[in-house]
Formats: C-alpha cells, sequence, structure tokens
C-alpha cells in the first residue's frame, strides 16, 4: 500500500484518532445544552424561506453576492446596533463559516511570519494554534476581574516599540472572556482604545460571547466607542442558536473588506444556515437569548456548588457573569496535562490550563471546565468523580463533600 | 482614520470592489439554473429532519465527531459504490464544507512551499492560486479530448525524477475535466494508475463533475480501479443540489485521514446542511440528477448552437457530454482577458483562457463559458452580444447569422 507518511507536509505532523463517542462527563468545546437549540422554530423558518427563496441557492453567494445574504446582513447590524451599541452598515458586514472563518480572514489580510501579536495571556486555544500555524509571534498580557491590563498593555507596545517593532493588532475578548470569563468595563475600554491610538496598533474584538451574559449589563463594544475606525469586530449565532450552525460575521468598513473578500476564497458561506437565520433571528433571536441566560446562570451556580463541595479550598476561580466556561486554579502540584489523560479514562473530559495559555508550563495547574452542554446533574457527578480522580493521581482535594477521602 | 494599508499582510494583495449584482448574461462559476434547485424538496426533507435531530445540533460535529454526520457519510459510500464503483467504508468519509474545504486540506497534508505538483495545463483557476498562494510549483501536462495524456504525463515525471524530484501528486479530473469537459477513459485511468506506481506518486482524483454527465457512461473512478491506497478523491454536491449549498467529501482511508483531521480547523462543517441532505438524498439524488440532465444537454446545444450561429468558424470546440462549461478556442489576435472587460461593460461575463491555464499567455485567446446557469435565451441573447462585442474590438467574427458586420 502506498505510504502516504513520506509525502507530509511539514504542518501534518499531529495524528488523530477514530472518533469514539462524547465521554459521558463533557466538560470541554463551546457545546451547548441540546435541549436549548430551537429545533422546531428553526425547522417552521427553513420550511419558510425554502419555499420562499430556496432557488437562489443557485447561485453561490444568491444575489447578496460574496459578504453574505443580505437580509442576516440586516439583522446582525440592527441587532448589533440594539445589543452592543455599534453603528454598522450592511456593507460593513461579512458573512462567515462561524467566527473561526472570521479569524483566520483577519489572520490572512494582516499578518506574515515574524510578525507579532498582543493579547490576553489566557487565550482560546484555536486563536493561539493558528498563530503558531502562521509563525507569528505573540505576547501575552495579563488579566484582571476587569479583563485585560492596561499598565501591562501599554508596556508591552512600548516594549516593542523600543526594539523597532510595531504589534499587527491588540486581539482581545473583552466581553466574556475566553477562558477567564472577565467583562471589561466601559472605562477599560476606552483606555484600550487610547493606548491603540498611542501606538498607532488596531484592535480585533471578538465578541463571541457577549450575548451570554447572564449577570450585569453588557457594556458596548469596543467598537461601538471607537471613532477613528481602528477596531476589526467579529461575532457568532453558534453559541447562542446551536455550535453545529457556523455562522459567524466580521464586521469592517471598506477598504479592509475589499482586502478581506479576495481571500475568503470558498465560494461563499453556506447558504440554507443563512436563509434559516435570516427568516428564524428578527422575531425570535432577543427571546430565545433571554430564555437561555437563566439556565446558564443555574448551570453555573452548579458547577461552582459542585467545586466548593467536591474541592473545597483546592480550588480558586471567579464566579461566572456569562458565557459557558469556568477558569479553575488548582494546586500547584496537580498537573492538568496528566489529570486531562488519568480523567478521560474515567469519562470525564476537561481543557488543560497549558492550552489556554501563553506561557502554558506556568499554567499546569489550571484548566477550563465547559459548563454548557453537561446537564446539572451531569456536572454534579462530573466533578464529583473529577475530584476522586485527581486525589487519587495528586492526593488533592484531601477532603470533600465534609469526609476526608 | 486608522489606515489598514500600513498593516496588509503580503497575500492580501488584491482588492475587491462591493458586488453590484450578477451581469444580465452570466457565463462564469459553477452557478446551475435556479428553477432546478429542488427547494420544495429540500423545505419538507429539513422540516423533518429539525423536528427529528435537530437538537443534535447543540454539540459541534452532533454525535458523528469531526468526520461530519454519519448518516450522510454512509450515503455518500453506497453512492460512490453506485455511481463509480468505489468500495468506500463511512469511515474513509470526510465530510467538508464544499469540495475546495477538501482541497485546501489535501494541500496543507501534503503540501510545502517549493514542492512540486503535476496536473492537467487547462485547469480550475482555483486549484492554479492555492498553488501560487503555497508557494507550490506546478507543472501541465497536456489534454487531448481523452483527458490528461499518459506520454506527457510519464514524460513529465520522468523529467522530474531526473532532476532529483518527485512530485507530491497527480492533480486531475477525469471525468468532465474543468474547463475542456473531456472525460478519461478506464484504459487511460488503469495507464495513469500504472504510471503513479512507477514513479511512486499518489493522485488526487477531483470528481466534482462526476454526476453531471448527460452523454455515454461514467466511467469507474480512478480510486475504484486502485489497489493500491494511491488515490484521493474529492466530490460534492453542490454542482447537482445546489451551489451554495456547501457540502462537499473527500475519502481517503486512515492512516492519511488521521493526518488530515488536524488540519480541519473549522470546528466541524455546517450541521443543517448536512442533516438536510440526509435526509433528502437518499430518496431523491438519483431521480434529481436524472432529471437535471436534458436540461443541461439542451443548454449545452443551445450554447453550441449560439456559437456556430454567431461565431461561425471563428470558435473551435469539442461538444460536452456533461457538465456545465465549455471551453472555446478564438483566433490568435483575440485577447480574452480585454474580452473580459468589454464584455463585462455590455453585460456579458465571460471566463479569460490566462486564468483557467498553466500557461496563461499561450492561452489567451481561449475562454471558458458556464452554460449551468444562463437560460437558453440569455444563452442565445448573450453569445449574440458576445460575438458583437468582440466584432467590435477585434474585427471577429466578421460574419454571423449568415451576414457580414
Amino acid at each position: 500500500m502506498f505510504n502516504f507518511s513520506d509525502v507530509l507536509s511539514d504542518v501534518a505532523i499531529r495524528e488523530a484518532q477514530p472518533f469514539a463517542g462524547f465521554p459521558p462527563f463533557h466538560f470541554v468545546g463551546g457545546n451547548i445544552d441540546e435541549p436549548t437549540v430551537p429545533a422546531d422554530a428553526l425547522a417552521n423558518a427553513v420550511a419558510t424561506v425554502l419555499r420562499e427563496c430556496g432557488h437562489t441557492m443557485g447561485k453561490y453567494g444568491m444575489d447578496s453576492g460574496p459578504q453574505g445574504y443580505l437580509p442576516l446582513r440586516a439583522f446582525v447590524a440592527g441587532m448589533l446596533k440594539r445589543r452592543a451599541g455599534m453603528n454598522v452598515a450592511t456593507g460593513d458586514v461579512l458573512l462567515t463559516t462561524g467566527s473561526l472563518q472570521a479569524m483566520d480572514l483577519v489572520n490572512s489580510t494582516l499578518l506574515n511570519r515574524g510578525d507579532v501579536v498582543v493579547l490576553e495571556d489566557a487565550n482560546y486555544s484555536g486563536a493561539l494554534t493558528r498563530l503558531d500555524a502562521l509563525g507569528v509571534e505573540y505576547i501575552g498580557v495579563p488579566l484582571d476581574d476587569d479583563g485585560m491590563r492596561m499598565d501591562a498593555l501599554d508596556a508591552a507596545l512600548a516594549d516593542l516599540k523600543a526594539n523597532g517593532r510595531r504589534a499587527k493588532f491588540i486581539y482581545t475578548i473583552p466581553t466574556v472572556q475566553n477562558p477567564t470569563g472577565s467583562v471589561m468595563p466601559i472605562e477599560r475600554r476606552r483606555e484600550m482604545l487610547a493606548i491603540s491610538g498611542k501606538y498607532n496598533v488596531p484592535i480585533f474584538e471578538d465578541d463571541c460571547y457577549a450575548d451570554l451574559m447572564f449577570s450585569g449589563a453588557r457594556p458596548p463594544a469596543i467598537h461601538a466607542l471607537d471613532d477613528e475606525g481602528r477596531v476589526i469586530y467579529c461575532g457568532t449565532f453558534f453559541k447562542t442558536i446551536a455550535p453545529a450552525l457556523r455562522v459567524g460575521y466580521l464586521v469592517t468598513p471598506w477598504p479592509l473588506m475589499g482586502r478581506i473578500l479576495p481571500l475568503k476564497t470558498d465560494a461563499g458561506s453556506g447558504a440554507l444556515e443563512q436563509l434559516v437565520l435570516a427568516e428564524y433571528l428578527p422575531a425570535h433571536f432577543d427571546n430565545h437569548v433571554t430564555g437561555l441566560l437563566p439556565m446558564l446562570q443555574e448551570k453555573a451556580d452548579a458547577l461552582c456548588g459542585a467545586l466548593d463541595e467536591h474541592f473545597g479550598a483546592s480550588v480558586e476561580y471567579t464566579r461566572p457573569v456569562g458565557g459557558i466556561y469556568l477558569w479553575v486554579t488548582l494546586p500547584e502540584n496537580v498537573d492538568t496535562d496528566r489529570l486531562y489523560q488519568v480523567a478521560l479514562a474515567e469519562g470525564v473530559e476537561i481543557n488543560p490550563g497549558s492550552q489556554w495559555t501563553v506561557d502554558g508550563p506556568a499554567n499546569r495547574h489550571r484548566m477550563r471546565l465547559c459548563f454548557g452542554h453537561p446537564s446539572v446533574e451531569n456536572i454534579r457527578r462530573g466533578i464529583a468523580k473529577l475530584a476522586q480522580v485527581c486525589f487519587d493521581e495528586f492526593g488533592v482535594p484531601e477532603r470533600g463533600g465534609n469526609v476526608a477521602r
């Protein structure tokens, strides 16, 4: 048989295993609760829209051109005005195949090998691996409970400038940061814009989780506070409607939009998903999201409660005000790369901290837990099991459920 | 305002203009006839499937893992057995976001900058621009009416070998080649496999148009004739069901599949499109395709007839047996790059030959015409207009419709 290992590229370094199903206790990934997917309403919407304008799928991009289905772009513009305070024209909106494609497009439009980007030092794993693959350097800026620290951001950019370098952009998730869950207050957003101006470095604002705040008010987007066209913005529907619906949006005016479009070489994002969302969202989006929040709050409470019960003083975390993730610090002797392996063997999957941070080795005692997908019951059972596995491997937590192990 | 032109990457070289709608006579792209999109049947299918299993969209990849929705993979495997003679397990199938993602994945898994690929010297423009962007060299092999010439393929690989090089793969569209429409007979497919073995070079078989043969029998896929696992195969539903439905498939067994999956960093292709196709296709695919063919035949006949009428002896082409493209040779003095511009100003869009060939300058008197999308009436009117524009600019065709201009 032909041996393809002879002809692999330099980037084909990892090897996947065949899918073996989800583990019973599934605390990873951006999955959400299955019953929250509005399947019946989507079914009605898609039937209606297909009967009315399904034939336009005979053309790539239907009649709306390469930026995506115009009625959905109009919804996005209105929704961003209402929810994030942004003034956006439909011509500034590009519909993408998930927000990951938006990120890929911004990266390929702005980044060369050897460039440098500044970002939160605990971060979305996929953002970091993408920059690694592009040969782009990234400098991590520490966070506090209000998000990226502006003194540290200023220092990082000053340091680059002193070395004759300029960051290509500041990548930030200001609202319900991944993985820390922090929400940047409006004053700090204004400060980031001032620093962005001081060093003449644009901002790439990733607002994927902003619709999922279940406590406190959502601040205006950084994009909404920007008078100088320095902010590129992206968001998504997949956290609010269904992760497997791959529709995101990128917001930037021309002329940058005109540079991004030639690099979107996919012959258009999926039409059916755009059609159905354009039909469903105008009447349902706000209510649907509002309905999601108490359930997310309940799960966040369940996760915090289970951690308190089974890990006690062995964990530190900040109680989340939104989103689907909890960022957990364990005692220094717990190596979550190892914990990941032994827990998975017991049916509990977690995200090890080393993969969600710029300085992986310094964060091996941290982990990210997603509470979006498992039920409250499975959150409780999964955390109890995780505590037992962690104790068996590392001797912590010594006490759980008020009993010594 | 911030000036993004200061921070663009090296690949952000082209600049798109805002979409201004399709021109009236639209002979480009892989678009199909709008009335052929089975919108009502798709509407029924999607309503059914969403009510039954829409909730599984709460998970990336639903319950089927990163290779895509298992029932659709099962359909693909059965369809490829029935229509292309291939023996494929569901575990060998990866559902992709259009066949372009399949191509991108094969490229990134196998190609490094400086590598070389061998392919048909008239080719899909997007394949060539992708290789350009990757810094990969490609060697064009001439075609005849039976597709890629095997003597020339052997010579190209021998030449590389003499220079101490080995092609990473042979890229071929053997069935209804783009843009020439040629169909490679089974004997030549066997010959290609023998040459592939002789030089130990795998084959990447792109079968995107194979379902659209309206004259003659479809030969078995090269993949079906291969005993040594040397053929990677891709196909798509977007030419048969709807271009804007972005679902393609890539077929290759493990272990190569395991190398490809980590490079598919999109968190899964669109679920809704997979669900609806899995519901619709098993009962409808063969009938739907069979129903398309007479219409494509009629349009091909209309295009050939219009060219004969208005261009007469000034054009050469091979009458198509399938697909949606005609590859047309004009007199040497006609520059289709220029013709593209003047015709577009008159509402007629064509694909200039320079973009569909390895040696662009040598093919500036050729053009690709897509007959999939325009109506028979618009084909006739558009070609009449194109002939007039061509005469005004280049003095040919001197006669058209049996009258001197």
